[in-house]
């Protein structure tokens, strides 16, 4: 125990500190930590606050949280194991990580799990068994459980996502709303005025903030509810979405894709229902991996740096880690990159 | 201690055992694991094969090796970050292992690294430090250093790789050389007669399998030396191979790529350069994940269940764990699927 605790240096901190800190007594932390009642959530913010400042965590002797003694970082994924190879967004995001890990000489304990109570119990197991010194949170969800149970452990860590949907703890977020602005007021001034999307999972965080943006900006433009078909993020089911937008009585002239391998398996419908890109159907991707530059015609897409948000993501970490105060960064927007796969909708679509 | 370690059994294990069963002194055993000289290769071998079967490792109490108590496997690369998220294969072959740890509840500690030197470090504080119970090695190279270096800690660990490379080790691997023969002369079989290749990264043991195969299939069908490009997996090299090759003089009607999603970049220069798929030139991908099915021409492709393969990788673990004997396993071999990527050569060309 020598971690740096202001005052308390060099003599180890126990509940007690962190009471008086707090301004409350042994039992009002025990209560907060144990998620009892009891403790307003006012004063339990403050006891969290006061036992992450003097890097105290219930159950066990407190740890010094130095950056510097930290060897693993947890991060437990809640999607079927065949997912995880579909989609490019995810290895690129590890690598991101790994990218900072690496100079750290750092392992990423990496885990899967079948539901977010699963991870809970698997947090808190790495974390009592001083298996990993921070974690990384990923695909958040509206009032997720893992922000209050990760702050009552006291467990170190960052959540890849919106700060609404992070509860306080510190948050890496790419501003998604603005984002998906920005794509459908580029598809409506090239004339398209039936402009679909092909979305991602329901229920995740970023999934909910994309859908609401596209229906607020269509309705802003004028052009009607617009219509998102959810998918599991697979190439397949992006290319069952296509099939079924581009088959129906009003079909779209655009269709946005909620990341690159489903725009891909797009091109590829529209080439199978003989229908030309961009000359019948714009198709605009998201995530813009190597991908979007290797299709013929080449993608437009929403490019977004996922290995550079991975990369921000441990390094943020590793600043919660250091005792930084908890806060929201934003990463970069995605921005428009205009390939071969977009153009003014045919003539008598307009 | 209760492992399974038959006459032993509810005893711990000491070096005294090992010795005994070895048949050597324990001062032998000592040198053996710490790797200094006076111990011949055989005893050596003898020693080790006396601490697996017993489960005993230096520097730490015996572990009792048993696949329900492992909570954590290792896997470390040698390979850049950036080059992690490029290349489907991996997070394929990852997904596999996930498939079944998830049934075990056991997390992968993964670990990037700079080359095997700085692995076998890792390793050795894994495994010493408790953190992980078993590790998958992959991308062995000839003479592998790490193959030695874990038999010597006693890490129980599997290849995924060629049994020749895994000196001993157990390993799990897929017959490459019939796989490139099959490729080579199906494209034969439709009339080529100049074929080249585009190969991964020089210096792994399959890459060597690969090119050694290709060469000799070629020389057997009295078509020459044939023509191998090294890239390091990636699209953009893959797309500068194409370039180079498409635009030499003696241009291929074929090209067999190492993965797949260097023949998707293979495709889009053919189509920079004018050149129609497969009428003026047939591509032939590897490991064919979802996105051979997505291209426009399909990508024919020796299909490879990287999926499964890892799967077989983390089930020949826990085998291990539980003290199977070590063995090659055998996994099934690449298989051609034809798509609309491969077609007789332009007249021309004949």
């Amino acid at each position: 125990m020598d971690g740096e605790v202001g005052a308390e240096r060099g003599r180890r901190v126990t509940i007690r500190d962190v009471a008086a800190r707090a301004g409350v007594s042994k039992g009002a932390v025990s209560l907060a930590f144990n998620d009892r009642p009891g403790v307003s959530p006012a004063t339990r913010d403050r006891i969290f606050a006061a036992a992450r400042e003097l890097g105290w965590a219930p159950h066990l002797s407190a740890r010094s949280l130095s950056s510097s003694r930290v060897d693993t970082v947890g991060l437990a994924i809640a999607r079927p194991a065949r997912m995880l190879g579909l989609e490019p967004w995810f290895m690129e995001f590890v690598s991101g990580i790994e990218s900072v890990l690496v100079e750290r000489s750092c392992s990423l304990l990496l885990r899967l799990v079948r539901d977010v109570e699963e991870e809970i119990a698997v947090q808190q197991a790495w974390w009592r068994g001083r298996q990993v010194g921070g974690s990384i949170l990923v695909d958040l969800r509206d009032g997720d459980p893992r922000v209050p149970a990760l702050r009552r452990l006291g467990l170190p860590a960052v959540a890849a996502g919106h700060p609404s949907l992070a509860g306080g703890l510190t948050s890496v977020w790419t501003d998604d709303a603005t984002a998906v602005g920005e794509a459908v007021r580029y598809l409506a001034a090239l004339g398209h005025r039936r402009i679909a999307r092909v979305g991602g999972a329901p229920g995740l965080g970023h999934s909910t903030v994309r859908t609401a943006a596209f229906e607020a900006t269509l309705g802003e433009l004028g052009l009607g509810a617009g219509r998102t078909v959810t998918t599991d993020f697979s190439g397949e089911e992006g290319a069952r979405a296509t099939r079924a937008l581009l088959a129906s009585g009003d079909r779209p002239t655009a269709i946005i894709y909620d990341n690159d391998i489903m725009a891909v398996a797009g091109l590829s419908v529209a080439a199978e229902m003989g229908l030309a890109v961009p000359a019948d159907v714009s198709l605009l991707a998201w995530d813009d991996s190597q991908l979007c530059r290797l299709t013929h015609p080449t993608l437009s897409a929403m490019s977004h740096d996922v290995f550079g948000f991975g990369a921000e993501v441990a390094r943020r970490l590793f600043d919660v880690l250091d005792r930084a105060e908890p806060r929201a960064h934003q990463a970069p927007t995605p921005a428009l990159t205009p390939r071969a796969s977009t153009a003014p909708p045919p003539r008598r679509a307009t």
